[in-house]
């Protein structure tokens, strides 16, 4: 089976060869960090977390680079308008690489706690001034660019593919609203490479066209080139980046090398709050520590993988809650396998019940279909029942088969999906997961020798006891098993 | 009283005057990112995290600045040998960015882990290319460097306050056997600010003499002064930092503005391992992790500060062993004392057996006496004594002395000396500390009614069970506690 990508370049679905065997090189535009991130920004990381984590479980070596935009993007879609980190700045009246500096730790405490895995190269766009003035000096060079008054811009007129990816056609932009007046321009859809900094502009360096700060498109065609090559893989981001920050970018890069640029393009939905979309800049959102203090990183996880990363996901309570629901159900008998492998023996005589290596394969099949992360968890739900029934069949479990199953959850929901918590991760971890577990063992050993020994009321009130603390003792024909919240 | 430094520039203690009131800009040299870190820099980072959670425990604001050098040191302490980011990259065949960014963050966790405070700003070497190239520009225009094929150097010749930080003399150096011979050099003495790039150097920038790469000392001249000003408060590295690295860092930034470069220069002396000095390159180290994996973060930061940052401290399992011994004694106080506030009341009639706040005012004479943390952590054990008397005295406890004995605990053990854990750390985590305590208590109130009911043998079976898991029962006169391993 090949898998299949949505590449919005050619706008269809297209089987993935990547240019060396084996090797996947991968960018993901990055946040720019001024504020908490919200689920907008969830989904897409957590969508690209899962496609780099599936690439990997399929065998490729993956180098994923997410830049980090520290010098800020303008606050419209025009060259125009405030930094936003500037403008935080001088709120808060700080040095505006100390804004940076902490929502950048703000969104990889964010990552870790929705365990999503660390990229290779994280690098920041105010650490590549000196790769950005080459790319522009490159680019002027090839006469692709023009400076006016220390400002530099690109000339869409000359790169005959703009429009590519978005579609959009340079005359159209011309009438477009959105596009500004700006006399200098030879072209009102051209934009701004360099620009020159005012007496005010807080973050700027010497430049040859004098002291400035880089354009909003050219620190991603740096950086990735730099660390990626000239002609690179994958390049993802949201879907309200396609036009005008793609489109920019392929400009900028194919202009300079000649070459292309990146070759699938991969573009999330966005998440929508009330009906509109999830923005930072138009107030509307839930961050992602506000959803965390609610809701498991399980449960943030499942209600974004159970769309698929190219549809719009609503959020609400309700689908929070939905998910928390749905993912717990995973869990437990995730759990459930463990307790059982924990007492389960190799059967001399055995007769596999159902086959665990076609959910497997099922589970690729859908993944396998541009990332179709919906109808993989519809498969993982399909295993879930087929284990539950084997568990409680009652008949005598045989220690292999579990241990076949538990493996494709660790893989598929766990390595892939990043659904399960760290302790439910490996057999191993259940040994060490912790003092409580003993403590309730003891607490249940103790209640089994007052029932034995036929004081009901001080064994029930052992039971009441865990009750009242949350803890759910569960008899069964074969022992007392417990149950408290999952992650 | 009056908070007073150890200075290196003038080799006495001084006392501290910020430039700016209520304000310390303070700069401490970071880790080359090329491998994990050890215990020396353990004692190095914990050590200044100690200072600046002083200083802002004082009320001072401070601006902490702290470099990840991420274009490697060079092998050796002349300006030869290869880089130690490049060596690495080339044995693992991975992008030099990569292994960077690697160790970075295994850095980054060490720090959490030990619960070393973040910098205000972390700024990256390869991230400063373009401030260190305007750097060498001025020094180049004001006459202090030289070029020559595409390397250029610092004169030291025309420095006249060079070695005014080591007490070296530039006459003397050039007799040294350590400073190699280099034909491009006008005196033996002269240090790289630019070397040009052979053919097979991975990690390179364009400048005006070709493209290169930085010397080993321009990046913290460059970081430092862009972040906190030409003239700022406090310097901090290591003691083999003072030469030839902060020496050159004066005569590279007093050449470039005229102006005094660091205030208050402060270093931290060595850890040792069977006698000599720990250290990566001589293969001679524990690794943070490792020592981590034994010990807890508070014993580790206990052991390092029960001897002056200004003394040589050596390792060994004994030494270890004993800091965990002493800092258990410590939050065993800590818990106690948080318990009994928990049934306390406040008391109509009350004489305070002790005065809590003389021994906060000791704590504060030992830390502004150059932050003599030893002598410190003596004083809270004299506290944790009279605490630890008044909590068995058998009086009734009184809630406000009890609160007033746990907040001087917080701030000092807690706050500046980082050696709470977060579970400690205040009154309402004791309520979140989870399920364990909770259902600990359930056992306890089982045991009670058992005893209550003769029957001891149940009771007895209880109490050993925990016993096995690890969590003793202590029976006292008010009732029953529990103790399990602190952190």
């Amino acid at each position: 089976m090949a898998l299949v990508i949505y590449n919005t370049l050619s706008r269809k679905k297209e089987e993935f060869t990547p240019l060396q065997p084996d090797r996947v090189h991968m960018y993901v535009c990055g946040p720019t960090v001024y504020a908490h991130a919200h689920i907008g920004h969830a989904k897409s990381y957590i969508s690209f977390d899962v496609i780099v984590r599936y690439l990997r479980y399929q065998g490729f070596r993956v180098k994923y680079v997410q830049n980090i935009t520290d010098v800020g993007h303008l606050t419209d879609d025009a060259d125009e308008g405030e930094d936003k980190i500037l403008k935080r700045a001088r709120e808060e009246k700080l040095d505006p690489m100390e804004i940076a500096e902490h929502f950048a730790w703000s969104y990889f405490d964010d990552m870790r706690d929705l365990r999503v895995l660390r990229a290779n190269i994280f690098p920041r766009a105010t650490g590549h001034i000196t790769e950005q003035l080459d790319l522009i000096q490159k680019l002027l060079e090839r006469d692709y660019a023009y400076e006016v008054n220390g400002n530099v811009y690109f000339d869409v007129s000359k790169f005959k593919n703009y429009g590519k990816l978005s579609g959009r056609k340079v005359d159209e932009l011309e009438a477009g609203a959105r596009v500004e007046l700006n006399l200098e321009k030879r072209h009102p859809a051209d934009f701004a490479l360099w620009k020159i900094a005012d007496a005010s502009h807080l973050m700027r360096w010497n430049s040859p066209w004098g002291e400035g700060y880089p354009g909003w498109h050219i620190e991603c065609s740096a950086m990735s080139m730099k660390y990626l090559g000239e002609t690179f893989d994958i390049h993802g981001g949201g879907l309200d980046n396609i036009f005008p920050h793609h489109e920019c970018e392929i400009a900028q890069s194919e202009a300079a090398t000649g070459k292309p640029f990146a070759r699938y393009w991969l573009h999330n939905n966005m998440v929508t709050l009330n009906g509109s979309k999830m923005s930072k800049s138009q107030g509307n959102f839930v961050t992602i520590k506000d959803a965390l203090k609610k809701y498991s990183a399980s449960t943030v996880r499942f209600f974004i993988l159970s769309s698929h990363y190219r549809s719009r996901l609503d959020i609400s309570d309700e689908a929070l809650e939905a998910a928390q629901t749905g993912v717990d159900k995973l869990l437990t008998t995730i759990r459930n396998l463990k307790k059982a492998l924990h007492k389960a023996k190799k059967l001399k005589e055995f007769k596999e019940p159902f086959d665990p290596a076609a959910y497997n394969k099922k589970f690729d099949t859908m993944m396998d279909d541009d990332f179709n992360t919906p109808r993989a968890i519809a498969v993982l739900f399909d295993l879930s029942k087929e284990t539950n029934s084997y568990l409680n069949s009652g008949a005598e479990l045989d220690s292999s088969f579990l241990e076949a199953l538990d493996l494709i959850f660790q893989k598929t929901a766990g390595n892939v999906l990043g659904l399960i918590p760290d302790d439910l991760m490996d057999e191993k971890s259940l040994d060490s997961q912790g003092e409580l577990e003993k403590v309730i063992q003891v607490v249940i050993d103790l209640r089994n020798i007052l029932r034995e020994q036929k004081h009901f009321e001080l064994a029930d009130q052992l039971r009441d006891g865990l009750a009242r603390v949350g803890i759910t003792l569960i008899d069964k024909s074969d022992g007392t098993q417990f149950e408290f919240k999952s992650d």
